[in-house]
């Protein structure tokens, strides 16, 4: 059995949208596209397949199957790192999508921790990631972590003490929330061969301070070159150029907010802004008015000096 | 195609655990003596099975369509009625479990609100269970109401508004939350073909009074007897006596939950109980070791004068 | 030292609102009126003064002195018990109310759990409790449980465990709560001379069959009449007299809550239905507009078939 | 009247500790010895008085102008800005501590959020604020941020839109959140006259980045020289030794909060640190006993290097 790889997951890694048809099934023929407006008009060559963006728990194991297969298809030769969610609140499916993430060809599989019953303490979860991350022991595995959404209250530093012994795959975390200090404990115990992703994309500033090795986002499918710019900025010490870049993509965030953004508004504001047709989002999400969206991808262009204010 | 009974569900049911073998595998091989156990040992006649405490969410679709087989088989003739819990984070899932339970002869189906993603309105949930009944119209449905768990904060008597008009085969709800205005409001605007069950067993006398039509709770796996009596008491009137049994039911509980009582704790217990061999829960649940189950179960006996202080 | 009254405090309970001047100061002169109003118009003999409903946190020292002077002097002959609540966060201003209400011939006080800095646990609160109850030791001591209002989730039958212990003239409770449970194992350790009462108005049906004493809460000052009928009805076995009154209350709170129902709407309601010139309520509440409180209580008046709808 | 100053607050300010006597009083005659500390020692020259580290809500009105007084004069010619916090949940008492602050030579004044009445909008927050900025005009006036205290979910950058049109003495907040967005869209519609302090010290960076003017917290009391270090080390661009110092003070405090940190342990840690006796905190805190403090300090000397670990 090969060893997981000890390569680096740095830089922007785009959480993808699911395409759907209008009907609401899964429609995969437009992941080729999808891989070419990223690395061409975004700039971006790595992608978080599945996860919440993508809609992955509200799919069939089938289907996120089929989804996973074909971003690693489309993504040969353009992408440099597609990773693939494999959490779902069933151990039993996660196994089944964590071992089939491996005859595919993924770069590297990532859990979420399960939500409806909740691990009692870090120790429980570590159990559980580690069922999920021995039925594909040569992956490296990610935990990702986004409280908001799970509900989970245990911090990252926690879950991940000892994590390699018990998870030898280990290998980084998407961090999607709030708490730097838990953020930065991570990073202040991290080994050279982890990655930290972070995963707040409107403070995504606060955490490269705090040492995040690179970011994973829903707002890079469309903003990719404008953050590519702040992590740049951010690498020259240009503090001030980065700090109005995030300005910006706040600015655009909170503009989304207050008109009410979820994940369906977000994705539909993909549609405009790419051009890509990914469909609606499913049930229990409802879809987004295309003028509303259109609304946002106009404050979008505005805030980021593509057109005139 | 069949219209929906409008048979109620009434008196007690219990929510019934999922037994798996010590690896963690279903056994259905004890489905039959788990009926049998209940009908003769604990008087109780209807079973919702698949839900919270059959750990429903944390089985494979594949899992939870063998359980609602072997329930439907071997209930047949003993038991009165087979409901089965068919909400998962994807539509397409439940969809799936809706007409599987069709096929399989269930009484009738209940759905949880998805969690993950979180209906943003009472008719957005509606939608989404508009589309779960729609693959099983002849069976009746009911919501299964559980903000604690689910985290979703909007009242039940909003969602039961004009329900029926998108779900013809609605047939009532099970409610396991504390509000008992949104309690009361269900049951004042309820038709009488609907059923209202409450499902926060250590306050059902609170429910009652404002009229629910029976229980659903895993405690009546192992305290349908004494439960019976407290139904009896409060139909006939004796509150006095009504009152000291859920007295009692609460002081099981709230000693239980003190040495920190969560599913996997209940399902030992059950096992100590009843003497079935239900194994071990399912992660991220952690199995509960039997000395802690036995202490338990002896103050259980205590408090229902089984066995002396 | 006179020992603290066995009296029990039974029946409703009303929590009185603050009348202000329109400039915003308090205006004791309306206090007569307030108590001829309750005693003649609603039935209601008893207060609960200074409490969540008469704003008293928003209040200084000094004012509400003056208030629960002019409640002891203007109730005497009048009202059967005058309590003063005199919780504060600060413990202080607390024995100076606590003191001053002896002083003034209050019939028993009651203190409210410190919010901002939240007791770490049931002993703590305790202590608390024992600093102010010491201050007047001879007057019956009430502990006010809201844990909506204040945050604090420790469970009431644990603050209660040996209570009598540390505070001699402790004498029961104020449970405003969801959580039956809780409120029914107050009530199975009660001892005789304690009063558990319940005070959320919208489901006190619900604690009337767990076994309150009695109901303290804003609705009664101008539903006192109705919930009177439903104490009686539920004290004579009518259950489905009391429930029909019980479900009137809900709808008229649940309209006002979909309206926005906070304490300065429910004060102005007050005003309209009483004709009592009560005033705005102070920042941080905003004055609720008249046509906004008249049209609730034309809500009222038509749930009680006052009026015709 | 005077127009309020324009002068920022700037660098570390230190929230400070109110001493208490044995008995619970509160002991002014320590504020002089604990200026010389805080200059001498930490090189700390601005103070927060009377805020959530001065248990300012459990102080009387009386307790705190002599506090207020006592600092004011012991500052003189020492401290640079004395800034006292006046927030109560009474509108009333605020605005007498702000007339107060101003007579006694107070440099600024800030209020948090009422927090048992909630504010039900920045709007109804912002009339609050300035009712109680109208009370000393000529002072210098700071919102005081911290929704983990108070509740209050609303965001601080909509509570400070048009808000110098309501409180022209308006000059800046002390944030005390871990909205990074949040305080970023403070700070890109700040202007230059005001002053945005941090407020979350295990973070400290991370706001640094974002464009904070400097910190207002509790550790500095007693980390104040290691903090200047981050500062400076910020302002010349070398993130690499600001974030070992900012990863110093986040084990200090992680290990601390492991062992139950709260505000009463941050008292006596203060106390072994500085070797100040600012005695026990008020109920409802507990105090820490000594060896617990005495075990902190010494893992915080460890960790700084001031000695061997």
């Amino acid at each position: 059995m090969a060893t997981p790889s000890n390569r680096k997951l740095t830089g922007l890694v785009a959480a993808t949208f699911t395409p759907l048809t209008p009907q609401g099934d899964v429609d995969v023929s437009l992941i080729g596209p999808y891989v070419d407006y990223l690395v061409e008009q975004q700039g971006v060559r790595s992608v978080f397949v599945n996860g919440t963006t993508g809609e992955g728990l509200s799919l069939s194991v089938d289907e996120r199957k089929d989804l996973a297969e074909e971003w690693c298809l489309r993504g040969k030769d353009k992408l440099e790192q597609v990773i693939v969610h494999v959490g779902c609140l069933s151990l039993k499916d996660s196994q089944e999508l964590a071992r089939h993430a491996a005859e595919t060809g993924a770069d590297g599989i990532a859990v979420i921790a399960p939500s409806f019953f909740k691990p009692s303490s870090p120790d429980t979860l570590r159990r559980f990631l580690q069922e999920v991350a021995a039925a594909a022991p040569e992956l490296p595995f990610y935990y990702y972590h986004i409280p908001a959404m799970t509900g989970l209250s245990m911090r990252a530093c926690e879950i991940l003490e000892g994590i390699e012994d018990s998870i030898p795959s280990f290998r980084g975390l998407k961090f999607s929330g709030g708490d730097l200090m838990d953020f930065g404990q991570c990073v202040s115990k991290c080994p050279p061969h982890w990655s930290l992703l972070y995963g707040v994309d409107e403070q995504l500033l606060s955490a490269l301070v705090m040492g995040a090795s690179g970011a994973v986002g829903s707002t890079y499918n469309y903003l990719g070159n404008r953050v590519s710019s702040l992590l740049s900025a951010f690498d020259e010490g240009d503090l001030g150029k980065a700090r109005t870049i995030q300005f910006q993509i706040q600015d655009i965030i909170s503009y989304a907010v207050k008109q009410g953004f979820d994940l369906a508004v977000n994705k539909q504001l993909m549609c405009e802004v790419s051009g890509l047709p990914l469909g609606p989002p499913r049930l229990p999400l409802l879809p987004c008015s295309s003028p509303r969206a259109q609304s946002l991808a106009q404050r979008l262009r505005q805030v980021l000096g593509l057109q005139k204010m």
